[in-house]
């Protein structure tokens, strides 16, 4: 990387960090809105984060509400040099390492609904920099344990929007790319409904990748929102309940064994509280 | 290996399976007993399963007891080539791999347990073969949510007496291995108290490791029943409930994360439902 260009990144990184810091807020706030309208005062735990290397976050969870039976807000910004496994994984994937110190910030979001007609989601988006290269990754998924075709069409929808002002192709291919991130070769199903994902987003214009990453963020809660206010009235059975916990049994199962995000963070010395934030509250296996 | 030996193979293959699947039908037998003594009348529900490069199972699962909340005993004899990750894997081992052809024979044991004093428990033991080189691994370790020193003293006692019939330093190894192998690094902890672990056991003398191999299996009931029988009466509180589900959570993120048996299983097609049998029936996150 040029020296001029390695210098942008001074401003840059404080800029993505703020950045994932300011939707973190308004998420917390919304959910904590939610809540509230929903007749419930339960309110997100917050507490910062250390990762042994370098760096840290700020861990929010909120428990046992009225909509939210667990649902877990993490920022981080973290800083060091990569282990010879993420190494590994990155040169495998064409990434240019520079020596191996690195910078990430990001935001990442888990729900686990305490009513099963409402869908559980996941929201991740990010910036990592190495001297070599930088980029953006991230995307949405809804993972409802029943499933309303109306929902998943809402959801998509709004993720197309966020796509479609960027490229005429992102929505196509990071639905596409969901689709086979989010698939559980072993059960031979998808986690959830899909939605978008994309990594090492770096098309040489890094203010564009930046703004795409700010509508795929700001895209969330209008995709979300709705979603919830509309099944919260919804009553549910004990199938229903049973239906859930198997579902979330699957998606523990999935961020375990395959999630890069939780791979990276269990190897990389982040907190472990805060890589398996993601984790549901209850979960069963038959 | 000269082809005299691989004829060896012609019987041996057969034996070892013959003893996995005389160990299984054991245990089964003494766990249905350890039901029928509590008063209770569950069985096991017994259901082959596939594997879909070659060969299959036997898996045994008991759910909903007075004694085990579920138990499973998986017999497995599977036989094919290996996929490139497994091969790798393998090579970095040490192991000569020959064509990539396999066969593989063994018994995986897990049980939860519907009393929090009473001890969760692992066994495997089990056979593997390549063109070039054939070994036993296996072990039984110990994973009470509560613990108890008399239970762990008794049960590392059962596993150091099947080990010194063999070789004075095989418990000082294969504990030590346990104890590596069963830690859980992004906790910084133990899945449990420990017991015994070993893999690629080829001394050159075939009669002797598959003996001890079966020395190990004979050692389980008599290693884990007794503390079955000893807690069984101790009432619990619902805050014991509660350590035991957040310490199932623990045992299924190690099976998910870092199971060797497990992801073997996840990459070669075996029958997910055999592979993830060792899950909790019901598991919880903070």
């Amino acid at each position: 990387m040029p020296e001029a260009l390695a210098d942008a990144f001074d401003d840059r990184k404080p800029r993505a960090a703020a950045w994932f810091r300011h939707l973190r807020d308004d998420i917390v706030a919304a959910f904590e809105g939610l809540e509230h309208t929903a007749g419930s005062s339960v309110r997100f735990d917050v507490t910062p984060t250390n990762r042994a290397d370098g760096g840290g976050g700020l861990m929010s969870v909120l428990r046992g509400g009225a909509v939210f039976e667990k649902v877990g807000v993490n920022l981080s910004e973290v800083h060091g040099t990569l282990g010879d496994k993420a190494r590994a994984a990155m040169t495998a994937h064409g990434i240019v390492m520079g020596d191996g110190t690195f910078w990430a910030s990001g935001i990442s979001l888990v729900a686990h609904m305490a009513n099963p007609h409402c869908p559980a989601v996941h929201m991740n988006t990010r910036m990592f920099w190495t001297p070599g290269a930088s980029w953006f990754g991230g995307g949405a998924d809804l993972n409802p344990c029943i499933e309303y075709p109306a929902d998943t069409a809402h959801f998509h929808s709004q993720m197309r929007m966020a796509c479609d002002a960027h490229a005429p192709d992102y929505y196509q291919r990071f639905k596409a790319w969901a689709d086979s991130y989010f698939f559980i070769p072993h059960r031979g199903r998808a986690r959830g409904v899909g939605g978008i994902f994309y990594d090492d987003l770096a098309t040489g214009d890094w203010e564009a990748d930046f703004a795409f990453t700010q509508d795929v963020g700001c895209a969330f809660l209008p995709a979300f929102a709705p979603l919830v206010q509309r099944r919260l009235p919804t009553a549910w059975t004990d199938a229903d309940r049973e239906t859930q916990l198997i579902h979330r049994g699957l998606y523990a199962e999935y961020n375990l064994v395959y999630d890069r995000g939780t791979k990276f963070g269990l190897e990389s010395g982040h907190d472990p509280a805060a890589v398996l934030m993601s984790l549901p509250p209850v979960a069963k296996w038959t």
